[in-house]
């Protein structure tokens, strides 16, 4: 594996191989004091973020300083994007500057791959991790949600899913589908018609409107970030339907099955997409995949820049 | 010890054992070319500023890496906090990325202390250290002053200081308060009315609105920054004003005892409230006070995920 | 060698020096995976930036963190500055948190020569680099341009070099010009007259403004940054004008004798001063020159902070 910018170029083997290399990083750090791995000694590991982020981008630099790597932070507003400079230039210097790995942010869909066509023609050069692009794909938010189901639940196959809200501009769905299917899961969108994704009906999941309907024997409850930014765009009347209709409310954490668990990829809008006090129930997982994202992200830089090389 | 958020939560013993520490820290450092020691290894700090600082900031991440600890910072303006996300599940998210310590500066007085009951209930989880909260605590600034008074004048005790400037607005004034009170000192605070804290005739302090009657038997004068984002409050009527009568002009350092020292929490202004010329007397202790405060965070950071854990 | 501020005060000796130490650096590092060395262990580097950067900050970052020093990134937006702390007190401050080297990047011509008389007076102190200042100096750009040259070109002794463009606001040109005269190269500046520093007849140059009679015979054509923000000055009537006359096209680039090669202190503008295929071009030096900055800024750590101390 080269880059990792997509969850739909992986095969079902691959992925697992990613969730079992997390779990054993999980375990080989869980409870320890030094949480230090040689591993990574000597690579260099830049993070390019064109949008704000805390937990993606800390949690990436700590799987990177955890195994030992020199991990670098260029924040698009502190760079010479603000020069004019183009993204294809930047990309190539910190490659010439001597990257093993490029962690990227971006909030055009699809400039990940461009990066990685571009620093690694024909497989030479730093590897290429999204970080998160527009609303196509966060890859690592994927692999941590499964690890997250698997531990919770012991399996995904045959799960049921529900994936709660803003569809149309998220990454994280497009991601999480592509895992989640080829892993076997049952996946219901649940959200507004206007905030489903175009061509939704090509994909593998079920849609629905009814959240009361769907919730009772889902076995994953998963709210998706209300984008505030979004909010004046009429998607949808106002923030009080919304939280009605797609909200987690008390009275629906009530209605799910006894094993059932709530994710949210963070950061929450408590009292908007999800109840106060639900976000911190015990069903509630969203720490443990905060948690799990380290590992992940530590399998993810070890099997690009580590393993077999 | 598990968190440091607040002078007040000291007692005598601990605090000057904290400063006994950073002495042993400063003689164990001071002159060798490699400043390294392995005591935080595979320890991960996290500084988590919502305010702007350079010396505080930077002193941490120095006393961090200097133990061999991995310190990642945060900094707000780049953070999830623009996201809308609360307070709480940010920490609880650097908590769950897996941090030993937050190091957290925040605008409003208290913060870090639901900080520490929300990432460690029950003592159970990371340490927080109050890097500066409001006008409340700033606990390291007042433990790195009266390391430095102890060094320049031998001993706290019976000694005469006065603090000088806005100090209804500083939280330097409250933590040295506490800890100065503790260790015996007598205290004046040298303010106009304005600028005086809500009930400070119940802190261990006199107060004085003539800076030239106290000056010529103080051992320390302690001038505070003049917070320019107040100089339109109504606060005082005009810098000249302020400067004529609290500042630390040549006219009025002529009058300090031979040894007495000039101290300040910076960053000074200079032609403010001291004098251009007098910041660089030798009497002036101000770059003292940054070389102790590495070690003062040496020996906090040491104090809280090393010792006897 | 205590600082390195300005390429005027270097020998020709001091100059070769450096270049064969970054060649020495770039041949223990190239093709190793794992790039670590133990040289500067212990010690604290401070980049300290004034001005937006990508490449300069991440390269001097680079550089130390191959050389295992614990670098501390100090960006002037979230810093005391904004409080009215002066550029001296933010240098000292630095200086007693314990810094070995400041890396300083700044608007105003000759603000590094300031910091260093005041951080290391009678050379006692922290050693300052000049990474940019003002439109005056930038070393280790000309440091490792001309490793550069000498990698491409065999030797840099009568080699003509045309420097084209905006030659007032660059400080890339003055450095150039020191060390390139000090190694023997014959220099063009081709620039708009609008655009040449004050004094050029001073300099050891010649000066032109026809970039098609100087090309045949160059052996370096070294093309500088449009500075956007200088667009609306009337230094040049338009932007169109400016890439016909001055910028390197494709029917200029071939004009040039086989060997020549194009330099670019980056971030480049393709499309203004460089045709964006011929960016591209094998005769572009310019990834090279990125990646040579890292061994320059290596060499001048380690020859300022370890050799011969």
């Amino acid at each position: 594996m080269k880059h990792l910018l997509n969850i739909g170029d992986l095969t079902r083997d691959e992925i697992v191989g990613l969730m079992d290399e997390a779990d054993r990083f999980r375990e080989a750090l869980e409870g320890r004091e030094v949480k230090k791995l040689p591993t990574l000694r000597g690579r260099t590991i830049f993070t390019l973020f064109y949008e704000n982020s805390t937990r993606t981008r800390a949690s990436f630099e700590t799987a990177g300083k955890w195994m030992s790597a020199d991990v670098i932070n260029i924040s698009a507003s502190s760079s010479s994007v603000k020069k004019g400079e183009s993204l294809k230039d930047t990309a190539l210097t910190l490659s010439s500057i001597g990257a093993d790995a490029i962690v990227m942010r971006h909030p055009s869909s699809g400039a990940t791959q461009l990066i990685a066509d571009w620093v690694a023609p024909g497989g030479n050069g730093p590897s290429v991790i999204n970080a998160g692009d527009g609303s196509h794909q966060h890859p690592t938010q994927a692999l941590l949600d499964a690890v997250t189901m698997r531990q919770r639940l012991g399996n995904i196959e045959g799960r049921k899913v529900l994936i709660v809200g803003d569809c149309l501009h998220s990454r994280v769905v497009r991601s999480n589908v592509d895992l989640l299917s080829k892993l076997g899961a049952e996946i219901v969108l649940v959200a507004p018609p206007t905030l489903l994704p175009w061509g939704v009906d090509t994909w593998p999941v079920r849609t629905s409107v009814d959240f009361d309907a769907e919730i009772a024997d889902a076995d994953v409850i998963m709210m998706l970030r209300v984008q505030q930014e979004r909010m004046n765009g009429g998607f949808f009347p106002s923030h009080r339907e919304y939280a009605t209709l797609f909200g987690l409310s008390k009275a629906r954490a009530a209605m799910m099955k006894d094993d059932a668990i709530i994710m949210h990829p963070g950061p929450m809008l408590r009292g908007m997409e999800i109840n106060h006090a639900v976000a911190d129930y015990d069903e509630t997982a969203v720490l443990q995949q905060v948690s799990n994202g380290v590992h992940v992200r530590m399998a993810v830089l070890f099997t690009l820049l580590a393993a077999g090389n």
